[in-house]
């Protein structure tokens, strides 16, 4: 039985906010903070921040507040970002790249243990600390490696062959940069965060076309 | 007053999905679909589709479905991805490189039109059809040019300054891939969309411990 069964997509969504500016005001210096400056922190009600935390036990006391430290500590805890599962990336194109060169894999519960690639100008190259792969070992490197996470950033028409084998493998989560749905796929037992930056940036374009309008 | 005024935003959230989702039966020569069958297929339930479009005015006749060109276009429309804004990214590393490269800005209502750098090694290489500048021309840039959108792939440090400035010569609307949340800074007559990937990948972490427990 999952841990927390029945909290709500939209809930569990908005904890990596939380813990993201809860970082930061530990990283001030803060020790507490009532859910109404919360919420004006983040940009949220005050009301909506209480009753998300109450999908989890709650961790205010009426009154005072809540302590930064402890409640970002619990929330790091629900996000499991301790986890460090062993995590491999699948393309090393820019955007694979970019991820190695700027991601804080292992502060969000991921340690990437390989890199791989169908290219041979990029198989063998570094980057950080690893080596790009032969997307060919992917299946021996699996058997021996392990991992429990893959970071997809290939084309659309390799995404669900290359998922396959991993799923096989006993990779349980994917990070999907591909156009092709995993989520779809796999509906029980793997996890699938699909990211679709061209949705984001559509949403861009309505929001910038309502604040037009409302000139 | 901006088009659709209360419209809330996980419906708007949820529009470049249809839209996605429906580009690609409509390329599979689709013609009609009824909202139950859109709706296993996009992973949502049918009230839930019929609700959302009902917020723009609704397209399905009861018992006939969605005629699927038709609401494609409609929504295209809403979100409005024939716009064609004028649009710079600041900042060309692995990420900003990975958006010039693989985007489909036109696609979705922006029109590229330069691209910013600080970093003398990168200044006048040139990207598909971009040259890198110097990101000390921003401001004249804009001054001639007019860009009404931004994207930001530039340090943390640096994007509230960026972020002014192309406020103050007419930039509308920022797709921000910094860690600074803009949207806090920019309440009223400026559009923003943070894309946070950390968040995305923490989310990922806290469904890869469901599906574990649940096994």
């Amino acid at each position: 039985m999952a841990r927390y069964e029945g909290v709500s997509a939209s809930v569990i969504r908005r904890l990596p906010r939380y813990y993201r500016f809860l970082g930061e005001l530990k990283a001030k210096g803060m020790e507490r903070i009532s859910s109404r400056e919360f919420a004006d922190i983040i940009g949220l009600t005050a009301s909506q921040i209480r009753q998300d935390l109450n999908c989890f036990g709650g961790f205010g006391q009426q009154g005072y507040g809540y302590n930064i430290e402890s409640l970002c500590a619990e929330i790091g805890r629900i996000l499991n970002v301790d986890a460090l599962r062993p995590t491999i990336l699948v393309g090393a194109g820019n955007l694979g790249l970019a991820l190695v060169n700027h991601m804080r894999f292992e502060a969000r519960g991921f340690r990437l243990i390989g890199i791989f690639d169908s290219d041979p100008e990029k198989i063998g190259h570094t980057i950080r600390d690893w080596q790009i792969q032969d997307v060919a070992r992917l299946e021996a490197f699996c058997q021996e490696h392990h991992p429990l996470a893959a970071i997809l950033c290939i084309p659309k028409q390799v995404a669900v062959e290359c998922a396959d084998l991993l799923v096989q493998n006993g990779v349980k989560g994917f990070w999907n940069f591909t156009h092709q749905d995993l989520s779809i796929i796999y509906k029980d037992g793997i996890a699938v965060e699909n990211v679709h930056l061209g949705d984001s940036l559509m949403t861009l374009s309505f929001n910038i076309a309502e604040v037009m309008d409302a000139e």
